[in-house]
């Protein structure tokens, strides 16, 4: 165990103890230390840095709160750092690895109880372990008529995904909005019900936000306050009605306008989802490689592109939408939406049945159903090796800002090197850009060239004033001194959140660029 | 000023100098401290308790975010305990009195801009002073196309009630969930911005509700971590079409099956806003006082409710509801609406034009469309000198839920001598009851006998495990105790938190149960 990564300022020796306590909490065969034959798994296999910066010491995997406060007990004796994680399949963003090498990974996903489903009052109460294929079977099993909302990958966790923020593709796609009840074992191991499930006798833990004084569940999101034990979280009751649509439009410029189309009908709930404006790459790679349109070094060249929009029969811009709701409801929107979308030219319209061969449109009405899958893969054969990691910033819903983003990214994409390939969503009221930096995760250069060209794009953006809403671990501290106002006071008062709840600081240090005071600076 | 109320462990002389500093910064017309002239407006003219309890030793009223820092650093050097209110209309829950004799009052109502109003987006920030009818005035004078959502008294801060976790009546009425982008000022004087603001350069403060990191608005709301100085508030567009009606049931026990007919349409949002069942004395109060029909002590009796309901031509609950959207959607709806309210024997309908003299029907329909007034105030009436508290459970939402609050509080009410003037609003997917307790605040028996039966109505509520979402200023400590899950794990955290961010305790102390350290005995 010479080169094993530990701890910082713990000894091999106290490492060894840790261990030793752990294992008697544990059992024998839910700690895990052996680097080569169990580590691997905690790596983030798409890391733009080499796996010993993310490498653990061990992982734990506990069944219980009960076993999760035991550990607690170790870690505070130890100061033990343990990395919280759901189902670990947060790739893009870091997937099981730590913030740090040496971390022990506190590994949830043994605690995959499904306690509750309501089918009355439409909710569902998960463990971390759960992920939306897990959720969606059971409902299905059930002959449930509730819907799920799956993030894109169907192996995430359903808590997970909802404490980092994450979105969906169904009219109940703001996962964290549909949050209601949350259990949280916090540093000290004391384990806290939020909102009405704080009142001993409640019976409306999952069906009301907000309990008696302040709404604290917020506080345990994107955040390494507490360790999220359980969540109720709103399920979508079968609406009468559902007719996905796509919208593919030929020209890159054309998100100007798509984007300013959407907008307000977005606002005004004509569409009710987070609508998918899809570029062209993004889609193609659910049918087609890179190698077989382009051999050279570098992004794929515009007459490539063309290329591919022609034999898929799809646009640079892809607009993926659909209708809920009784059929007049669904007639009445069709034509303020079908006009909207004519006002662009080139504009043409698919529908159910349309396009039986296209793997794309499949996944993307699977998904705006709430019908959990793992199609987006895909992406990752569009080069050799692929891995990816996404840069996700968020601005006004407008042409001009989509213009700004789409163009920023490309073009210090394709100056590293790299396509672009990315989706834009609206949101409520803002614009989200997707990005996917795909890169060949077996060439050492082009790794580093990835790194580098993402570090320049949180920079660019920063300048422009649109804010990124999630980071992969590498990129948390450079993320995180973007939200700089007024000499950094939002993150200063986490920081004395943080010394209050985890003094010790042994959760998730450096999270979202949250640190323990021993480690700030 | 030999009787006048101090500050806990403030000498006279202390309060004095602290006093002639706060003039210092806010010259002599903004800090008040004559009990006669100045300090009656911050009394709780509700209250069930003697004015002497909750008597401020003085208020100060600053315009500007500074100024609120510079009267920080004051209250930090003397330990003078600030109460802040917005414009102080929180009546039934305490209006601008603070939780004890002797607290200054930090009345914001001069910070009252209106910062932006963004049409295109949809969204208006505003300051503390701001009420529902100055945003609403507002907006008029610029023929703007988006709606605000009242509380249904529009004297009412949108800011105050929004951080209260207050309710309106339109699709917009989960007021904290249209929450935006939050400025607070710490015990400390440092001022945070939230969110996506947080970021030096950001566009989109008001766009998008979260940042990167924990989301910590709901901290600040119905709580004494900070002094929230602005916030942005999403403003629902102009639906195509709005049609409000009503439904009348003419027996108590029919809010069984209102409630059974209305969940499951809220939840399917066939009904999508607040969908509101008043009781007759609610609605009756608009046009009628008790001493019409009723002479004697104790609660009207059967016969003069039936009298009541003849003559005025309403039920025992009265529905009111509306449709938004393009007219084949209500088309489609209120087929569906009619049929389901038909099933309970006795439904009256009622649309625009059917009850021209009604002026219930006015309001709730004005208060549906966003259109803020101050009629409920007629409730008041129905004694001589009225005062009410307001008691506010939230409860599954079933028929049989809603008869056990229903009579619990009925019971309980007649026992102490007491109307039942309440009303059952459908949530996203609880029950909401409010009841309001209307004693004669002139009498010094009827408002002991109040307060009893208040205490009485949380111990009660409890048991059957009803939780209320808000609380008088006397009745704080009572119903936070109820939230009591683990040893009250939820509130030792409050108080970690309270403790680490005003260490003071200056601000707000005994808000929603939460106490400095220094006042937890």
């Amino acid at each position: 165990m010479s080169d094993k990564a530990l701890p910082e300022s713990l000894t091999l020796e106290q490492f060894e103890s840790a261990v030793a306590e752990l294992r008697e909490i544990l059992g024998q065969d839910r700690v895990y230390t052996d680097d080569i034959n169990e580590l691997r798994a905690y790596r983030d296999v798409y890391a733009t840095t080499k796996d010993e910066l993310h490498m653990p010491s061990a992982a734990i995997a506990p069944e219980s709160v009960e076993e999760i406060q035991k550990i607690l007990a170790v870690a505070r004796k130890y100061v033990v750092p343990l990395w919280t994680i759901s189902t670990g399949k947060n790739f893009a963003y870091g997937g099981p690895a730590p913030r740090k090498a040496g971390y022990v990974v506190l590994d949830l996903k043994r605690m995959n109880r499904i306690i509750e489903v309501n089918e009355k009052y439409g909710y569902a109460v998960v463990e971390p372990g759960v992920s939306y294929f897990d959720l969606y079977n059971y409902l299905q099993a059930k002959k449930s008529k509730l819907w799920i909302d799956p993030a894109a990958p169907g192996w995430g966790s359903v808590l997970g995904n909802l404490t980092e923020h994450g979105a969906g593709y169904t009219p109940y796609g703001d996962h964290f909005l549909m949050n209601c009840g949350m259990q949280v074992v916090l540093a000290d191991g004391s384990v806290v019900e939020t909102g009405m499930g704080s009142a001993s006798t409640s019976n409306t833990a999952h069906l009301h936000k907000y309990g008696h004084g302040p709404a604290v569940e917020g506080l345990f999101t994107q955040s390494n306050f507490g360790i999220v034990t359980k969540i109720g979280i709103w399920l979508m009751p079968e609406p009468p009605g559902y007719r996905p649509y796509m919208v593919t439009f030929p020209k890159e410029e054309d998100l100007y306008q798509i984007t300013e189309v959407v907008a307000p009908l977005r606002l005004n709930m004509l569409i009710p989802n987070a609508a998918t404006t899809v570029g062209l790459i993004w889609d193609a790679c659910q049918r087609v490689t890179k190698k077989q349109y382009y051999l050279g070094k570098g992004p794929a060249p515009p007459s490539a592109l063309k290329k591919i929009a022609e034999d898929l029969n799809i646009g640079m811009w892809n607009f993926y939408g659909a209708l809920y709701g009784p059929p007049p409801l669904m007639d009445n929107n069709w034509k303020i939406l079908e006009e909207a979308f004519r006002s662009i030219p080139g504009a043409k319209f698919y529908f159910e049945g349309d396009r039986p061969d296209d793997p794309a449109w499949k996944y993307r009405a699977q998904l705006m159903q709430g019908i959990p899958n793992m199609a987006e893969f895909s992406i990752m054969n569009w080069v050799g090796s692929g891995a990816h990691i996404d840069f996700a910033p968020r601005s006004p819903a407008t042409g001009e800002d989509a213009m700004k983003q789409f163009t920023t990214i490309r073009d210090r994409a394709h100056e590293y090197g790299f396509d672009y390939i990315g989706e834009f969503l609206v949101g409520w009221r803002e614009l989200l850009d997707v990005f996917m930096l795909v890169f060949d995760r077996t060439d050492d250069e082009e790794r580093q060239r990835a790194h580098e060209c993402f570090g320049k794009l949180i920079e660019d953006h920063a300048k422009l004033g649109y804010g990124e809403y999630r980071a992969h671990l590498d990129f948390m501290d450079q993320i995180a001194a973007t939200y700089s106002w007024n000499d950094g006071a939002l993150w200063k008062m986490h920081h004395r959140i943080k010394d209050a709840l985890d003094p010790q600081g042994v959760l998730s240090p450096g999270k979202m660029g949250i640190w323990p005071e021993s480690l700030r600076k």
